[in-house]
C-alpha cells in the first residue's frame, strides 16, 4: 500500500523545504506547484488562472452579490472555481494511487482522508517566518519586518479560507493533523531524517 | 550539555505513556508523580494536599473574597499554593540540573524556559480517549462514555486553567511547543522508538 503524506504549511515556516526534503530522503514522489499545471491542463484554464484560485483570491469563490439583484450574478467565477477544485481532487487522487508521496497544500489531507494519508502541520513562530522569509527575497527587495508580516499573514489568511471553504474545517486545528512540527528552533535538514524514519 | 525534554498531554490521550516509554529508550531519568512527593517533603504539607493544589483543585489558588470583606479574606490557601509553586520550580530546576530527562506536566516547559527545552504536547481525538480511559479503568468501573467525556473534559480544564494561571500562556496552544502528537491513530510503542531517534 503507498504511504502518502500530507502537509500544510504557514507561509515561511519551511514546510515546503520540509517536504521536499522528505520525499528526497524517503524515496517517494513530491508534488507541490506541478498540480496547478496538471489543473490547468485538465481544466483548459490557464496556470495563471488556476493559481489565482488557489492560492491568491479564494475570496474569489464567493459570488459577489453586493448591490445586484440576485438574477444578475455572475456565477462564472464560481462555477470555474468549482471546476479547479474538482480537477485538483481528482488529480490529487489519482497521484495519491499512483506510488509513494508526499503532497503540499491543497487540502490534500481532506481530499485524500478515506486513504487515511499522514498528515502534517508546518508552523513557527513569526519572527522565524519573517527570518526565513527575508532571506529568500529576490535580490534588491528591502522590506520592513512589518511588511513581510503583513505579507505573511495575508498568505496565511487566504490559505486558511481556501480550506474552510472546501473542508469546513479549521486550517491548522491541531486535530485535524497527526503531527504538527514549529521549525522556529529547528535545523530543517538535520530535522528530517528523523522524522523519515518513522515512514521507513 | 543536558537534554530537556517536557511533556504536556491532554488526559487520556497517552502522553505519560509515551513519556515513560521514551525516558526508558533514551535512558533519561523520567519525572512525573514523584516530584508531588519531593515538594510534599520541601514544603512539609501533605502529599495529597499537594496534588490537590497542582492537580484537582487548581481554582483553589484564587483566594475566595465572594460576601467577605477585604481584610477578612484568608490568604493562607493561597500563600500555600504559592508555596508549592515556589518548590516545584526549585525542585523542576534541580532535577534538570542533574541531569538529561523527560518531565511530566507541571508547567515544567515554563519553568525550564530558559534552559530551551524540547517540548512536546500529547494530544488525541475525545472518542480514542474516551476508549483510552475505558481501558485503563479499574475493575468494575462501569461510566458511560458521557460520563467519561465529562471526566476527560474537567481534568483538561483544570489542567489549562493552572497552566494559565502560572503561565500566562494558553496551555495546548501549538506555538508554545515544538512538537504536538496526535496519538490517535498512533501506536505508541511503535512511535516512540522514531521519535526518540530526533534525540540521540
Amino acid at each position: 500500500m503507498n504511504t502518502i503524506i500530507t502537509v500544510s504549511r504557514e507561509f515561511g515556516s519551511g514546510g515546503r523545504e520540509l517536504s521536499r526534503r522528505l520525499a528526497r530522503e524517503l524515496g517517494f514522489d513530491y508534488y507541490d506547484r506541478e498540480i496547478l499545471t496538471e489543473i490547468a491542463k485538465k481544466t483548459s484554464l490557464s496556470e495563471d488562472y488556476v493559481r489565482q484560485v488557489l492560492e491568491d483570491k479564494p475570496h474569489g469563490l464567493y459570488p459577489i452579490t453586493t448591490g445586484r439583484s440576485f438574477l444578475y450574478v455572475d456565477t462564472q467565477p464560481l462555477q470555474q472555481a468549482s471546476a479547479v477544485f474538482s480537477a485538483q481532487q481528482e488529480i490529487i487522487r489519482e497521484l495519491a494511487g499512483k506510488s509513494s508521496c508526499v503532497i503540499v497544500g491543497r487540502c490534500a489531507d481532506y481530499i485524500l482522508r478515506d486513504e487515511h494519508p499522514f498528515r502534517i502541520f508546518v508552523y513557527a513562530s513569526m519572527e522565524s517566518r519573517i527570518a526565513r522569509t527575508r532571506s529568500r527575497a529576490a535580490e534588491g527587495e528591502t522590506l520592513t519586518d512589518k511588511e513581510y508580516q503583513k505579507q505573511i499573514q495575508s498568505i496565511d489568511r487566504a490559505r486558511a479560507k481556501y480550506y474552510s471553504f472546501y473542508t469546513d474545517m479549521k486550517w491548522g486545528d491541531k486535530y485535524h493533523y497527526d503531527l504538527c512540527i514549529n521549525t522556529t528552533n529547528q535545523d530543517i535538514p538535520k530535522l528530517v531524517p528523523y522524522l523519515a524514519k518513522m515512514f521507513m
